[in-house]
């Protein structure tokens, strides 16, 4: 299927004589962003980037692409954790960026619908949505680059999941550029439709493998303008979630986000933003970033004040501070976007995205910190995220003076012992992050036989030629 | 793939023989209420009913099937609207029923999530979970006989699905029998996995077109224990969308039911239930019955009471009861059940489930009542539900010296002159109840060539020989 290295400066020509030089690039400075990952650990190499401006367009370069015999790597913002946009190699793939089909084609308050071309950054949609009084509740770090189609191929999550669902949850429909060069015009606002086999869950969480999503309908809900959030210390990690558990029941479905952190947040946000207050002692083994939101009649914040005073009579939560400004709110989030970026100021460390069942999490975490202690006793363990969704970020990060092969390794063996342990718990390897290239072995192989029947059933029915982002999610010809 | 009529007594003996006499009905009368439909519209037959205790049994079943080239028409509670779990005719396809795969495998309260079999009644589910301090949000008028398995095969709609969403939105994971006899084990009650395609998808609303769901992992949220609900009187239908909207900011995300109804529900209710209390005055145009409900620290009651207060003093409420008491509140969704047996009772009729955008919605309702009122001008039409989710059950009820095939005659012309209505609206024929058999030709007839060829391929793809419920969404070979 595709071409060796020689073939590639022809295929450069045709495709700019075909599509237009203006919509294809090929001197490697100007692919090198398209081509490196979002942390930078991977540079790789293209045939060619096309950028088109419209569906059609996309079409053109997808049947161009397949008379070449090029595959397709479909990208968006660049902004994935796992590879999912990058190519495997320099030669018979290009990549096709979404960037450019960047229009907010109609926002309907009336209807609580939007709908918007992949290519639009997600922080801007947000606003767009929000100067019409609505809320589009998807929310993440990398929202200010991340764009539309990438958040709906991958199915990101985020945040705000356990209040208002992954991505696929805020889904109406689709527009989507089949392998054949079709188009699937799905772009229903129907609140409620339900004819049969719905095809737009195909193409989310897909990441590009089964076709190329050029648009999306999104729901819409009325914007939360009261918010409050609280930064809470607490005993233990089984503390935090016993708290998720009374939250989620006494504030019923107004808690938007629930966060759990350990006192080394603090330190890792503390070397990445040293003027940054942190309103809280940190002497205490755990803490919550609580935050209860919504629009209208309801009372926030004397709902978070009287769920406080339960839980600290209960002594559930032993201290804790609620934002009273926007801007001390924004200050407590900087916590933890700075832990992230202390993590990252340490050097290339293990990054995770697993999930178990909640009634396990406590434990799981106990387990697979002692056993990656065990195995790597200089790497210190940090886990914490959206622990009500039973998710946990559990990173080990190898000490400064482990460098080179030495520090791949031990991010190696961390990875292997997690995963050992995930598995023992029965949790997902990615609970948000999607599979990608980084995890697709590590996915393959835990992968019981009748579901790769049907995963490869189901691209050989849709994408024959294996056109569509060839390396992603599954490798051709089955690895066993 | 099917057999003659001739063929039939032996494969009965020939299913007894390997399955089990127990296993295996094959006498009419037996057969006769798996084999009519919910309505009793319809009468079919089939060579067995085959109903099998485990999962197990069912892929035995799937298999004998197939080596005697016999079609599965799976069955849930037979209460579907569409003739989905009917077969065609009698001979050459089984009904395989689920009716005793009705163990509850387990509740974890402490994991919000449950893993039920298929042929779990609704309400028994409900009930149990309930037991638990749990809650499981799907309700509707058939809770009490149908079962999960349908309801997810049928991703059922209701009247709670503008705050919880379609039984899609309900659902953590799936078993189920494949066409090939094979089992697919996704039964995780994990909140959050994120591993690539979500095959769960493809077989939530394929009315077992693609397999044979046998068991479901359901997401659960805190029961609810806080619920007001008001009837509301209004000047028109365009105010109770005005009413709807304003509900949605002003009571946030704990509006649980919001369902229109014309003066014409009160007067079908008492034909039903002539006893029943209708405590408001029927005389507004237009009628809203609404519910707010929650778990924990959040005044409900409050908040009903202040949201009345505001859209009364604004007059797009003219006037209301809210319910002092359970028994009172039940009596205001008897009016909404009883005007369903009214409607019954009046014979038999055109029913429809319709969606539009909302914003239409309004306009939609004048024209396609007076459309059909051009048409039909001896026939009554009634729009109410589940207006939220621009969904209406626009409903034509001939009268009663209207026969036979006149009356036949004047529900085809209502649905006819319906669907245009729609498809100008760019509207949906199925908003929750589905296509089975009952809408294949309407749905086919409006199904664009790309959405066609996607669900032949997926089709092709899990079910070659066509296996599983022949006639239900799709006729092959192709119409055209």
């Amino acid at each position: 299927m595709t071409n060796q290295g020689s073939a590639t400066a022809e295929h450069r020509l045709t495709l700019q004589a075909k599509l237009g030089e203006s919509m294809v690039l090929t001197e490697s400075a100007d692919m090198l962003r398209y081509c490196r990952d979002w942390h930078g650990d991977v540079t790789s190499g293209a045939v060619a980037v096309i950028r088109p401006r419209s569906t059609q367009e996309v079409a053109d370069a997808v049947n161009l692409c397949r008379t070449l015999g090029l595959s397709i790597v479909p990208q968006g913002g660049n902004t994935g954790l796992v590879l999912g946009g990058i190519p495997d190699k320099p030669d018979g793939q290009v990549i096709l960026s979404l960037e450019r089909m960047n229009q907010i084609r109609r926002i309907d308050a009336e209807d609580f619908s939007a709908v918007v071309e992949a290519g639009c950054i997600l922080s801007e949609i947000k606003d767009a949505i929000m100067d019409k009084g609505m809320f589009f509740p998807l929310a993440l770090g990398a929202q200010g680059s991340c764009r539309i189609g990438g958040n709906v191929s991958t199915n990101a999550g985020g945040i705000n999941v356990l209040r208002y669902g992954m991505t696929r949850e805020l889904v109406l429909g689709l527009e989507v550029v089949l392998p054949d060069g079709t188009i699937y015009d799905g772009l229903t606002t129907l609140r409620k439709d339900n004819r049969g086999i719905d095809l737009k869950q195909l193409f989310i969480g897909a990441e590009g493998t089964l076709g190329i999503i050029t648009a999306v309908s999104l729901k819409l809900t009325p914007y939360p303008d009261h918010v409050t959030t609280a930064l809470l210390g607490l005993a233990s990690l089984e503390d935090a979630i016993a708290l998720y558990r009374r939250a989620r029941r006494d504030c019923c479905d107004l808690m938007s986000a629930f966060e759990f952190m350990p006192p080394l947040a603090f330190t890792l946000a503390k070397e990445a933003m040293p003027d940054l207050p942190i309103p809280i002692s940190a002497d205490y083994p755990a803490y919550v970033l609580m935050e209860i939101s919504g629009s209208g009649l309801v009372d926030i914040d004397d709902l978070m004040q009287r769920f406080l005073e339960g839980v600290m009579t209960d002594e559930l939560v032993l201290d804790g501070t609620i934002a009273a400004s926007q801007a001390q709110a924004r200050n407590l989030w900087l916590i933890r976007e700075g832990m992230n970026e202390g993590q990252a100021k340490r050097g290339s460390h293990m990054r995770s995205d697993v999930s178990v069942p909640l009634s396990s999490l406590a434990e799981f975490v106990a387990e697979a910190e002692m056993a990656i202690a065990a195995a790597l006793p200089e790497c210190i363990s940090i886990s914490y995220g959206h622990v009500g969704d039973g998710n946990v970020h559990l990173n080990v990060l190898p000490p400064n003076d482990i460098t080179g092969q030495a520090r791949l390794d031990a991010i190696y063996t961390a990875k292997t012992v997690l995963n050992e342990v995930v598995d023992r718990f029965l949790g997902s390897i990615s609970a948000e992050h999607g599979i990608g290239r980084l995890k697709r072995s590590d996915f393959e192989s835990r992968l019981p036989e009748t579901h790769r029947n049907l995963l490869v059933a189901i691209k050989r029915a849709i994408d024959p030629d294996l056109l569509l982002n060839p390396g992603c999610q599954l490798s051709f010809p089955p690895i066993s």
